[in-house]
């Protein structure tokens, strides 16, 4: 089994409310049609300029303070839903049974962290050859209300149950820098982030601005924090996500987890 | 608590695949913002024009059978998400703090009926005062690979749990009649359906056509092995929902379910 991140930087242009990249999702849906034809595989998008600006705008980050920020809640459930339905439609019209499963329908968490998580329905999805679709959202938290689940925290989490053959992580850039690289002209590729060089690497990284799941650095946390091997690449340059999915090798940043392999 | 039900032939024209009736959606959601302000509510809504063909299509009522069928199912949870997302656009565009769940991410079921259904998420919506929206939708059957859940299982369902007040399901006809009222013009309106008249009227409705839920019968069966009493009214005519909604006596169709109330 495969999980694939579609990042939302990959999937919408952030520097535009709700606008979508509709040819990047069009070329990954058929990069991802041919590269994973013949393995289990579940797709988790993130919010990108659907459902950040939203979250930012009302705090939904922060959690539970003010009655205002329902209508952020509901308003951002919104946007995430058309932005998940987009790229349903994108990817069913390329051919892939995909089944998109609203997250904060069957995940819940205290103080941002998951807490609950039916991991049976996404078994049971796979079970029946479909392709499950989930997605950044707006959850309940038991702690402070409700949250911003990232679909990096849902991923680390589905690989602790579903222990996946490989994990690619879709963006924008060919993956993590010395410095950002969309700032940055002399940053630096990093090929590979593992227990001895991330302290290191972590105080240089520089926090992306407006991203309300808090950005690279927290992704990286993510991942260092869990049980998994993730690579990120660059789907923007046609062919390397196909790659990536067969398994071949592909300019990106590996980042080793626990796992120490 | 009030639950109501939006049928899909109302805001749907069941004549023609996937047309909205949005005028009558829009109607309803003023008359919903008026006459539901001072309590909780849960909206269910009915696929119509848009889950039934589909799922005929591909027989997906009868459960697994073929690996045909897996291209019906991913047809048929698109189809409901766009029928949703219309509605639910159309709620937040009048005010409602409305919030999709969808039942396929949280509900299960066994041989077509529910087995498993996370209320708690829908309690803790309601507790954070937003409407939680729920819908018709194909669902997971341990016995059966999948199955199609009715809005109306659905509130039997939650009406168990959560012991509403009133229960509304909002039609494109006045109630339930001796006989179809869209094809015989003689009909007659029954206004009470309990358990000592339910034998006798049940032998004479008609199936109606084209419905994969099964049609009013399984509507009157569902509502009569619940312990709900629900109210049938017709919600083309302008106020009507409203004056249900505040509890006002208007023409319809009572069924009264177990409680014998």
């Amino acid at each position: 089994m495969i999980i694939l991140k579609l990042g939302g930087s990959l999937i919408t242009d952030k520097k535009k409310e709700f606008s979508i990249r509709q040819d990047v999702i069009d070329r990954a849906a058929r990069e991802i049609k041919e590269g994973a034809k013949d393995t289990q595989l579940i797709i988790v998008h993130g919010g990108g300029s659907f459902g950040h600006p939203v979250a930012e705008r009302f705090n939904i980050q922060d959690g539970f303070k003010d009655k205002k920020q329902i209508q952020g809640i509901v308003l951002t459930r919104k946007a995430m839903t058309d932005l998940n339905q987009q790229v349903i439609t994108t990817l069913l019209d390329n051919g892939l049974p995909v089944i998109s499963l609203q997250p904060s329908a069957f995940i819940t968490c205290s103080s941002g962290r998951i807490d609950r998580f039916n991991i049976d329905i996404i078994k049971r999805f796979l079970e029946l050859e479909t392709i499950p679709v989930l997605f950044g959202d707006v959850v309940l938290d038991k702690k402070q209300g409700f949250c911003i689940l990232s679909g990096d925290q849902i991923i680390a989490n589905l690989s602790a149950h579903l222990n996946p053959k490989r994990i690619i992580l879709a963006a924008d850039v060919d993956g993590i820098f010395d410095k950002n690289p969309k700032k940055h002209a002399s940053a630096r590729l990093i090929k590979e982030i593992n227990q001895n060089n991330f302290n290191e690497i972590y105080q240089n990284l520089e926090k992306l601005e407006g991203d309300v799941t808090g950005g690279i650095k927290n992704k990286v946390m993510e991942i260092m924090n869990s049980k998994t091997n993730q690579t990120i690449i660059n789907a923007l340059v046609p062919g390397r996500l196909k790659k990536a999915l067969l398994g071949e090798e592909v300019r990106g940043t590996k980042v080793i987890g626990k796992t120490g392999k």
